[in-house]
């Protein structure tokens, strides 16, 4: 093997430095078939060149932004305060402005709007009546009604295992419990936002963007905005003023619904800029849609319980307010794209080796489909025995094709 | 040159659109490596639809969704207040629901439960004794501990100057200090979740996800979703709702060390849909991680303090809350994958590549291992001189390679 | 047709198991262009292990961390108030600590620090004299400036319809609206932080890093580190804990107008881990950039409202904050890379495909500019005529190739 290996290597070596190797061509004269072929060729570098490079810009490095958006809305309403049952409080009228509906005040791409709250004034921690809504019934002589020290069913309190009046109805017994009383469901207002007012409310939205790659920040704040614009979809997309109820109305929605329960809505703020020209010229487009919905069959719109604690001689007392509203979720996306001669490159190169597609298909055609694939194929092919056996079973072939 | 660019580019259109070419072809009758040939191919196209295409979904396009998780925590517990100091608020028992231990009460993908509060009640400001915690002890002779209106080192208050007795221990002489007073770590009361009523807490998460490439919008409520269920990994891998207890079971870290410290916890909800099926019939499927415990040796746990202010009689007042608790973040992953055709070629594409593999396998045992390599090499290769001097030295064996 | 199909099979059969095709090799004896072959080649076997699999680490599976920050921000200052109206509040002085300029107290991967606030302290709905600054000046013959019932242009409150003196100047007459009085124009306290202070604060930024395809959870707080230390980018940059001075030091913006009006600073971590080494060794990078500084010309800073809500004797109240501030963001960023099989196959396959340009280039220098080009080509290429009208005018050339 010794011998065999030193060959080997020897051969290597002239192959490798003294030979240029180069493929063994057949010219086949056929205008019909070459024209195909060039045809199919110029199709592939009409795709490279078109789809691959122009269209979907191979030739530039891509970057998604990162962003953060500072959210401020304005807007007043007066809401109408009626009680959630019989016994409570009687008709009130409060003023919403920004820090009583936009809460919590401040959030990173997201806001949120108040539509409906339904508030429990003056809580404090103690025993009553549970309301008759938990519809905890029960009679003095009969206590398995209230298990004491075990959480009611809504889990707002503890049985204190006695039976009491309600206070909505004293001709009712329910359970009493130990609780932050007055419970919600006994004695709380319900405000709701006139839908008009809602309306006329607008949101600013400024976002500051950072394409890291490129070394390129941008706000879609300019200089030249003009901050009395509202946003409209064909008059001024470049507006970063909204007014509530235009979003409403681009969303098909039950509006009723969303007000009423509350419901999730997304801004999508898409940020698709072409960095080989002016980055000024590039502003986001704007696109809104319901994430959640006020009229789901199950679980529609969206609540939260938040409580305001204060403390009076000594004593925790808390506001309830079992908040119903709109959240806004602002979604920045998109791409930023430049010239970057590396990424060119390889979009094309990903792209030649689809030019194999016009060589499988004439060759195909002249194998297997042409009137002349015999001559085709004796001069395409050459036989080369290498074992003794098989030589003599192909020699006629073999002597055919070199005799042509 | 005139003339030699004339004939180039003559040759050049001739070439073009007249001949096909075709590479040479030789073949080689032998039975065994030809199937090895066909062997390395069909596992190579093997390779191509069964890993590339089929298992990897080359034949999909694919997105990440977009989501929003709206989150609700439910649950009821006793908490019985122990004075942090010898002096201070005798042993006192309050009531948390939701409003009380969900702080801050609606966040985006994350949430927050108190498990531990020092809760310093009735701060205002002024001058106090510092706590003996600080260790600020000074006698009135000497007032160098005391430097008058520098911060104290924890940042809590400035030296007033003066030193007087603890309100902790008369017998003792600490700095005095201006600051939010009474001080933290001289007077608050600390509340501990049990663990039990924590257990039985629950957390009902509702996502809403967005595909915008498929224009799919999913959530994980549907329509036939039974909101008396339990989350179970074995039996209910689709139910919403959570239990505190089954989460932190699942979890590898020391349980009182998580409530007692706080700690930060990754709910990671994926959504793996393939949208050529139906949509409805894709679930997410969740798994719970601890990302902070509670017993780190350097900075163990999650604790942050808060204050609500109110106002009495033109002062400000408030209630310090020193908070640690359970972080929970919800973190949506996963992929949606739906036929397209561009990729599937692609994917295709780059497969062919690889079947190069099986010619140079091939070629390289004909060349260099077979024992009729010499015959092999005759067949393959023929030889073109193009230099003079080249042309004699290699004559002889060209002769030969045509001569066979 | 059907002798033909089955001549069309028989002969696939033949040539897929029996024969073995391979191209035939034209070998070219030329010391030089076989050195420029190789050499051309040898290069792109360079550009393959050095930039492709070396450099942009080809051998290696990536993925982006996900992460969460807990932020904990710690100091003091005395703040001292200012009426903003000649009517007001005298000059007063109060402690800011955390938990009265963190606001909010918790967030995900980010803070805020309030620098600048104008508080109305006492709020109530009422009816009160509109501020001077509204300009919504009468006289109490002609109201047309105030419209009963229509909403202020600042979205305040609403006209009553009266015309009352104004609080700040007896001897102006303004509209009375219907509002939460006082209004923050007419009657409140500007607070602002000392900028020297606030250059002592700190922040304590702790990141739990996941992994999720290497299985790797990783902080950026381990147990060497020294909570004494402060960031520094030349002498330690492992550090966790950052002074704000030495933050707002290392951004080019006016300092001074990011204090009074806001603004929006990025904390970019940048995880870039090679696992293939010790995770352990893995710090991460920081770097900061503003995204909305406080002098741009068009809505600098950032600045919002909040309410703390308290209720005295069944009325709310309120202390209305106007908070400008310092908004800290922290970015996430990097790849973690380990060793991966598949990719290095797919990177060294990837490169495989531009060993194509060393043949183009030796067979155009050898077809074109060759000065025995006319030998090269009829080494090179062989003449196959299929069609009879073109074997004809073809003859002559093919013949001379033949006969060489």
């Amino acid at each position: 093997m010794g011998s065999s290996m030193k060959r080997f290597f020897s051969s290597a070596l002239t192959d490798t430095f003294y030979t240029y190797s180069t493929v063994k061509i057949v010219q086949v004269p056929h205008t019909i078939i070459a024209s195909l072929y060039r045809l199919l060729q110029f199709a592939i570098v009409v795709y490279i060149a078109c789809y691959i490079v122009w269209y979907k810009k191979g030739y530039q490095e891509f970057q998604e932004p990162r962003a953060t958006s500072i959210i401020k809305v304005k807007g007043l309403t007066k809401v109408f305060g009626n009680a959630t049952s019989g016994y409570g409080n009687s008709s009130s009228q409060h003023l919403w402005d920004t820090a009583e509906y936009q809460v919590p005040p401040m959030e990173n791409n997201a806001f949120f709007i108040a539509t409906r709250q339904i508030i429990t004034f003056d809580q404090e921690e103690g025993v009553c009546p549970s309301a008759l809504d938990d519809k905890l019934f029960c009679n003095s002589t009969q206590l398995d009604a209230c298990p004491k020290d075990k959480q009611t069913p809504n889990t707002f309190g503890y049985f204190t295992g006695k039976c009491v009046a309600s206070l909505e109805d004293y001709n009712i017994t329910v359970c009493e419990i130990h609780a932050w009383c007055p419970e919600e469901l006994s004695n709380s207002t319900e405000y709701i936002v006139d839908s008009n007012d809602l309306a006329n409310f607008t949101v600013y939205i400024k976002t500051a963007v950072t394409f890291t790659a490129f070394n390129i920040n941008l706000r879609n704040v300019r200089d030249s905005t003009n901050f009395s614009c509202r946003y409209d979809k064909t008059n001024d997309r470049r507006c970063p003023i909204f007014r509530i109820g235009d979003i409403l109305d681009s969303l098909k929605t039950n509006k009723t619904a969303l007000l009423h329960e509350g419901g999730l809505i997304e801004i999508r703020q898409d940020w698709t800029c072409n960095f080989d020209f002016d980055k000024n010229s590039c502003f986001p487009t704007v696109a809104f849609s319901v994430l959640q919905s006020g009229d789901d069959k199950q679980s529609p719109g969206i609540n939260y319980r938040a409580a305001q604690k204060y403390r009076i001689d000594g004593v925790d007392r808390r506001t309830l307010s079992k908040i119903y509203g709109l959240r806004f979720v602002v979604s920045i996306t998109g791409t930023g794209g430049q010239f970057n001669i590396v990424n060119l490159f390889v979009a094309i190169g990903s792209g030649i080796g689809f030019m194999i597609i016009a060589d499988i298909v004439c060759d195909a055609i002249f194998m297997y489909f042409h009137k002349s694939r015999e001559r085709y194929r004796e001069g395409k092919f050459s036989v080369c025995e290498v074992s003794a056996t098989q030589a003599y079973q192909d020699s006629d072939s073999s002597v055919r094709l070199r005799t042509i």
